[in-house]
């Protein structure tokens, strides 16, 4: 166990995708709720890498087991048997290349006068500093960097309020992104932001167990049927008492995550009411439609890519190949290549097929660009191997503005759109064409209407203001003060 | 380390996929040989995912690191470092799901008289046996259970008459499919078996070095160019001298393995002087011709069925979706899941996109079908989500006999479609209807005569006989004895 | 990472010798502060097997690095490299046989309101579960189950009326026995609790670094020269202004724990004053006024009865001899003997010299009796080679009463001598007479007057009440509220 | 797994013990037969601490573990579990400083015409260099650089000869010292060369299981009852038909390794027929006898000088004392301590008792001095603490001739006695006197005739010509040809 004190700043991460904060799933009523919700976090392995735990309750203690690393390494037969209990809280945290931080992993777990609670938290909060200076300043002492312990504060300042007052209180005070599980030993209870940012879902097993979830791929899994999605702003206590929905604050706009289905969610997860592989394959529909190119074919750079260049094909007509091929060993650390294996990092995962693209005019279908190294190198790859005419088509609006609500974007200025115009991107990647969707093709393909969505990341209006200045009299008002 | 003696006999492995013996490279003339080695090995891992080693040399020593488990995890910058030398060999070997035994892990090296001698081996010797007790009658003692062990005692014994002398005298005693790798601290030594069951293949990088491997993907990641495939028979040794091609033994016919176009080879590869995807997608076409099937869409099982499911798609016009999504972390080991779960393994690797799916009438494209349990699983869960119609093609023959060159297929009376007719496996695999593509068609997809192939695994005849009986006469003639 | 919540009790730990709370070492003003702490926790280690942990500090930043497990096992030359700066506090923690629990080892380290401060601690409070329900009332959350961390929840309360007045109305607040060093970014503070229950020491390096230490082998590893010792009810205070001596609270009786003389000191340490080996030696001539046996040797069970023998032997005139002989590579995890194996636990870590025993009298020395058990099984091997008559000197008197300042003793019902009488006891044992050292004797052996020490454990006299009733206004007069 | 080829030099190690070969132990006849072995392997930790292995029989087969480390290190529960069968034969190999070698550990074990055969050796073969070679031109390939591995190829050779004449055969080309256990998976044999270097005892258990070991402190651990020894040239084969005891060669003149009863062999092992404990503080009288020395006390070098300390005290009257405490806690890698910390590498082992030995006269007993390094470093710690006077004894003559048998002494060059007279060492290691114990007086001690001993390291006779010519001749004789 190795630490260094103070360190507040997120590490800088050399990512040039974006990279999602968290996912969660919580299981209620069923005496293997802790494997359940082990399978529920495999199935969510996607939006976070970095590090996975499980805390368990048997109505009396609960039990944690949370470490560095992928959920099938983090679990074992033996430690996830020892977490017993009728209800199970797990969460999976995104992948860093840097330094690992045990102490930063979820759930987040403490026990105060006795009783123990804890929170896994997929979002990010606008004003946790602000939270946390004032909570420090009264003398309380934090234990990680993360926004979610602030949750935890909160709750314990206030539990002596009962638990429903406590959350509407607590949370009164909190600005941002956040869909969350509590858990006691006895109680599950899921919270969505009344903006409704991050996806949460509800299940239901058929033996009548209750499961929450980020995306549906993890009902699927566990074979859950959906019951419906956890509501903007709606608080979910599920007990012996059965499940109990509360709305404790005014409601706000909605603002999904477009990016959601963009590129982050399982393309077999149903989110925000569409199935995102749906809605990908009527982004490629609506590119075809906005983009008319003359190629021998169309191809994705797997595997995000896939389902928009699908639709894309179909609808122009214009046959789909593989022309990269990825393989499925690479693993999360390299070996640094010799000095004479040129762009080594893009081929050890996507190798061009020469004997297919060569003298050929192709069309890619990519999701997003965001710093444009990748896509660079890719298209590269493809000319090595004699590729005539290379065309992109991207499948959402250039993406300039950076993310305060849980996904980790590079900032503004390292998003290529936000420094260089179209044209200057398409010579910097090295294409013959670039074409991006635009923001009303996006939105028609999620099928629903536009004010439902955070698109904060193309047209900059967020939803809630990121500086949130924070006073005193805003908090004394929440009554956690 | 943990030995039980004596095991010769191989475990038997639970396994519903054919799964390959191994992969093979090395590189001869460049000081970062143990590196390119490396990832080599890197591209190959597909071919063998239990475990992996590398040897090499520098003119007068001989460094050796192998272990348990994926490439990337058994090798480090530290442990790499030490493999100094400007030649290098490298090898991955098949998964099991049982214990490990390190014992059996190549290369495999002994130092014989004062010299180092090291072997990579990909294939099956079917007089292994045989060759092993003679030689323990004769006082030596085996360290394996491998036969690859039989080389090297073979060549330790040999070895008086001179390098040349020795390859020609020790493999005149063998029998089966090899295509392997000698090395000495000076030289590297590749050989092909005189029927060329299994690939291999020459390059070169930009600054002379030389490069043998398995497959020409291997080739493309560290951007060495493709110079030629080794011939069936052919003995290449490199040393300080350059290149040297011998053809010590008598032709025979060829028996390229058609399995590896089938199913084991990479699809960027190009194998036996044709390209696997191109190849594949063929055999998708000339399933259209022959199987003509009304249906709303057609899928692979990725991603081996996707470049025949695509050749189908374009063949016959009927659009292709991904209707099953492949989660990209799921690990080698899982925890049992719980009773509810159905089909969860399947699920697991494979998710159906429920609103795709539901209602209706769908082709698979698959390109074998071994024992069919998996198959089952799949076509079941498919239709949990509703789909109305399945049928199923197949991208080559039944599989209905053993293979003894090297490629792990259940016993005889596991193979399905040699204990079942066609219409028994349509209805044991749950199908509307199921199509193989016939062997006519499958040779046709590759572009070669039907004669240059192995078919036994399809047809029965085998190459070369598996049980042929060893003799001391035989060996005494082979100047081994 | 593990953890059960809620988990406040101690876990009882079937130990029959008492074990030792912990041990800390600190060094003030030295490049290499992390490094020589490592030493000096080096030569601590019979103060704690369990766990061990150091803190740098460089002005600015602090580093912390802790684990369970021995000093060498814990550090590496890569860890500690990472420790920089020119102060740090380490910290040894007692051995236990059950679960880990890493999350109460120490130092233990916050930030709050940006600063990081850490305590480590040997001792124990007496008052901590009161303090502990009245700060959590008031919002504070634990992270522990160390009272050590009552001290920060008092200290971060209290930081802002600047570090000196902080120390001092914190402490005030505390009850027991507390030998510990609180450090910050650039101030290492060391602070001795008013009775001086446990040692602790200062020294200084020849390049002018100041150390704090448990005791004084811990100088002796690193060269230091010892300097005084810290005095009870004391408060060294080291910066970059040099050393500054406060005596915050009004003073009280010494009461030294007189068993650090008895068994738990290093021989080679000065404690309280004097050296323990003389000490000990004295117990062993005091033993041969009080005590005439006749017997052929005197043996001590080794170590911890070797210096009290040698006393006995010289004073006596009876010849030593080392009648059994200590295994060096007994672990600290045994597999389990089989049944044939009688006593196995004992001849493994002392095994009887047969010919020397055989038909002799022999008197043994032993420091002190607990519970009885390990004895028995000692005095039976003998009985088993043939020794004669076995006589039993112990080097204090009967160990009768709990101790609440940091002994892990059994509870009282467990030691011997507070359920049998003299006879009983030797009956128990097996021997043929046992005489304990009288208590004026013990006193007479350390030199010092009886009013210096706390003779709890043998006269159940308490010089801090235990059960200390906790009020809010204590509290509140303390300015910790 | 790592390995560099060739490598048959033994590395050098900066050792300034010597250190022994090994230690081994077998049981017959016992369901726990792999367990038992254990503690005994573990009774004899001290003849070796580099690796540890065990491998055990059933009748049919045979099972092997073994790894780089302590007993209780290399050993679990769980491996010793998979070790069954009522025979086990164990081994503890000596330690080196360096890189640690798996290959090279014992028992070392292969299967030869389907029959499983394992050695554990201890001892040194002076013709295995030559045997090897001309076993290599027969064709035998190596795999260890072991001499053990010479006796299994002989074995191999003869075994078609039966059990009794394979070992009357293989053993008669083999020169030097072997006390060594062979085992099938149904019958344990011990075998001891004609001069018997090395000591070997067989015991019995109560139930009637067999021990072989090579010190009675293993029997002791398991309760086993001593026997007797095994004798030199004796071939004792233990199955299910009993014990049988032959005597295959010539009788040699007996060469008992005299440095087992100076330093190897535990204190209480009764080796060679007497107690080693006795010989040592027969070691000390004689010692008094010959040197008279006034001083204040005299003190040993713990652990290994206590007995001959003792036996120096008794005879001359002059007290003895601890003067070094010894730390427990010290394993075996340490981190370079700082500039400042002069001979830390003493002191962390032996702490001086500096109010002991202020202004004191004292006399160390030492049991040999090879390179005298670390001697000169104790003296100078207790120069530093304040000794006035510091007279040394040695408890056996100047060791000046390199050991062929099985003891890692130093080449000739580095011990001290071959290059430096008795003054040169005494200012050397900074003393005020220096006495060793006489040859004659050595051999007093041990009770035995002078002619039973093999005394080549402080006399240069050696029994068995180290540089023994090997010649074809010789090996066509014994048949292994």
């Amino acid at each position: 166990m190795e630490h260094v004190f103070p360190s507040r700043e997120p590490k800088s991460r050399p990512t040039s995708r974006p990279t999602h904060e968290c996912g969660i799933c919580g299981i209620y009523g069923h005496e293997d709720a802790a494997k359940l919700t082990y399978f529920g976090l495999y199935a969510l392995q996607h939006r976070g890498q970095e590090s996975a735990g499980i805390v368990s309750g048997n109505g009396q203690n609960m039990y944690l087991h949370k470490d560095m690393g992928l959920v099938p390494e983090v679990f074992t037969e033996a430690n996830l048997q020892r977490l017993t209990g009728h209800l199970a809280v797990g969460h999976v945290r995104y992948s860093t290349t840097g330094e690992s931080s045990i102490i930063n992993t979820q759930p987040f777990m403490v026990t105060h006068q006795g009783i123990p609670l804890a929170v896994a938290h997929n979002g990010n909060l606008v004003n946790s500093l602000d939270l946390r200076n004032h909570l420090e300043k009264k003398g309380s002492i934090f234990q990680t960097t993360m926004d979610s312990e602030v949750v935890i504060h909160l709750m314990a300042r206030t539990m002596h309020m009962g638990l429903t007052k406590a959350i509407k209180e607590s949370f009164a005070c909190i600005r941002g992104a956040y869909s969350l599980l509590l858990m006691t030993p006895d109680t599950m209870i899921a919270v969505r932001d009344p903006n409704g940012f991050r996806p949460l879902c509800l299940g239901r097993l058929a033996d009548g167990a209750y499961v929450v979830a980020s995306e549906t791929c993890a009902l699927d899994l566990i074979t859950a049927e959906y019951v419906r999605d956890i509501e903007p702003g709606e608080v979910v206590i599920i007990n012996k008492d059965g499940l109990e929905s509360i709305f404790p604050w005014s409601p706000r706009r909605k603002s999904y995550c477009i990016f959601e289905q963009v590129y982050f969610a399982r393309p077999d997860s149903d989110i925000f009411g569409t199935n995102v592989y749906a809605v990908r394959k009527r982004m490629g529909e609506i590119l075809a439609r906005e983009a008319k190119i003359d190629a021998d074919f169309v191809m994705p750079f797997p595997d995000s890519g896939n389902y928009a260049a699908i639709g894309y094909s179909q609808a122009s007509g214009i046959p789909l190949e593989m022309g990269m091929i990825r393989n499925h060993y690479v693993g999360r650390t390299f070996i640094q290549p010799s000095q004479a294996m040129r762009d080594f990092s893009v081929r050890v995962k996507l190798n061009p097929v020469g004997s297919l693209l060569k003298g050929k005019r192709v069309i890619i279908v990519e999701d997003s660009i965001i710093r444009g190294t990748t896509g660079r190198s890719r298209v590269k790859a493809l000319r090595d191997v004699g590729a005539k005419e290379i065309h992109m088509l991207v499948s959402c609006p250039p993406t300039r503005h950076a993310c305060y609500y849980g996904i980790d974007f590079p900032t503004t200025t390292q998003l290529i759109a936000s420094t260089k115009n179209l044209e200057e991107i398409t010579e910097y990647l090295g294409l013959d064409s670039l074409t991006y969707l635009s923001l009303e093709g996006l939105v028609e393909a999620t099928g629903l209407p536009k004010d439902n969505f955070c698109l904060a990341c193309f047209d900059g209006n967020y939803p809630v203001a990121p500086d949130l200045s924070f006073t005193k009299d805003a908090l004394g008002g929440c009554g956690c003060g």
